[in-house]
């Protein structure tokens, strides 16, 4: 099998886009094309990215019988992806009886023929399946109207749906409550919710999860601070299998400063159980109080 | 220079604890010392290792005008670190103008020989005088009482004393609403909360931040599961450098489930800022629903 995603589901778009390819003589290595219509700003959406590095270490630390689901995975972002080919290349750091911990770098070749890395990753893998125990969440589901009285992405500013070609291939739903800022009137509250799903119907799965952290429009839209915010770092944790159907994905902050915010999202299924977590500390739009550490991953 | 902790901090537990010596004729390598004092229960204390990985990479990524503050840092971790020689092998990964990253493993020799490797790390280094910007932070600091109304870890129980080394080396004061536990009682919050200050005097700067996010007993201790949680994997932000005095330090989790729970830490000064978030992925202790996958920290 050169191909490590399951077969049943080459048709969906996300699937597509996140098809790695065991390189032939070069262990470890995967080949993949990002393509992009996963591109938002100036690069491919940083949630797609980590989902594309996930399913690569899905198929080197889930050979053999080895562990296929991401427990946990940190993703550096180091420079702007760009459509066209890439390259993962990953590491088995330790094969453990119940969770294994993997290393991987993702990889383009510049215009001048050097490799410039997009981003690093470390990430713990095991079987979701096999995570069993008490449910004590005491995290509560967000509030928000059905998904037929939320705001499609169809009525987001021309200006933001033009540098956001991957909302074509989102059903994204947000609270109208969330909504402000695209009337000039954002709330304040650093929060930013919605429903979620493929818009060509593909279900929800532990790699989607990673594309789902990442893929709202940022939470500072919410603060009235228009503009990219490049991530520096992510760290997203899978907690379960999502069942079908639609998710609910909320991105808060709760502490914006000296030009860097943590934003925080969760994403629950529809059967109302917390499916993933995330944070990632992400340089504030410049000219709005920035650092100027914006070098980016394509948010 | 040989060592890369100040010259001036040399007296203190915690500098002597993270210190590091630039190994001759083997670039980006370091020497260290994991000292037993920083034991807790199997290991050493995972938030020691972290600064120590930390101060090794502030060493690697600080050369010639570099980048000396951690901003993110990410660690998997492995293994039980030991009292013992240890070695940090660092990688500078990029070179940014505002932001550089790099990553390091932490490694032993085993009884046989063999290196093991005890954590593997990602970390994003800036300069925090330079992360200027609106504070706009919406998270309150803690409640609690002041520290001398607050319970010394002199109170714990015997058998927890003698697994924690580590309190001999801290001035820990927890909230009473969070110390039921130690009287069988616990509050079924999932928060544990104190002030926190070395006790040798030592002020905290941003490697004792690394420190100070993975030093209190677990929020498992609170949900009335004793026992130890291994740390899967530990993200810390540091966000600003602390002002000398105490530091408030909570610690709480809002999805205990399938074994593993999420636990976040924040870290307030004394001047009332947030100066450091963080979050863990960790399993609960044995017997108490977890999935086994404890191969762990030292937490």
């Amino acid at each position: 099998m050169s191909t490590a995603t399951a077969g049943t589901e080459q048709a969906s778009e996300f699937d597509r886009g996140i098809a790695v390819a065991a390189r032939p003589g070069a262990a470890s290595v995967y080949d993949a094309e990002l393509d992009g219509g996963w591109r938002i700003g100036g690069g491919i959406n940083g949630g797609l990215l980590l989902a594309l590095v996930g399913n690569a270490l899905r198929a080197e630390l889930g050979r053999d019988g080895g562990h296929a689901d991401p427990f946990s995975i940190s993703a550096y972002y180091l420079s702007a992806a760009r459509s066209g080919p890439a390259e993962v290349r990953t590491e088995t750091v330790r094969r453990g009886r119940s969770v294994s911990t993997g290393a991987a770098t993702l990889l383009q070749t510049a215009e001048d023929g050097t490799a410039v890395e997009r981003l690093r990753a470390l990430a713990s893998y095991g079987d979701l399946a096999a995570a069993e125990g008490d449910v004590r969440t005491s995290a509560t589901p967000p509030e928000m109207p059905p998904p037929d009285q939320c705001i499609g992405t169809e009525h987001a500013p021309p200006a933001f749906l033009s540098q956001a070609d991957l909302l074509r291939r989102l059903d994204l739903r947000l609270d109208p409550a969330c909504v402000g800022w695209a009337l000039g009137e954002p709330s304040g509250n650093g929060r930013i919710q919605g429903w979620l799903r493929l818009a060509d119907g593909r279900q929800p799965d532990p790699l989607m999860l990673l594309l789902a952290v990442d893929v709202l429009p940022p939470v500072t839209f919410d603060l009235g601070l228009p503009g990219w915010t490049p991530t520096l770092e992510l760290t997203a944790h899978v907690r379960a299998r999502p069942v079908p159907g639609w998710l609910r994905v909320t991105h808060s902050t709760r502490n914006l400063a000296g030009g860097f915010l943590e934003e925080d999202a969760e994403v629950w299924d529809e059967s109302g159980r917390l499916v993933a977590q995330s944070r990632q500390l992400a340089a504030v739009p410049r000219g709005a109080g920035s650092a100027g550490a914006a070098e980016g991953s394509g948010r």
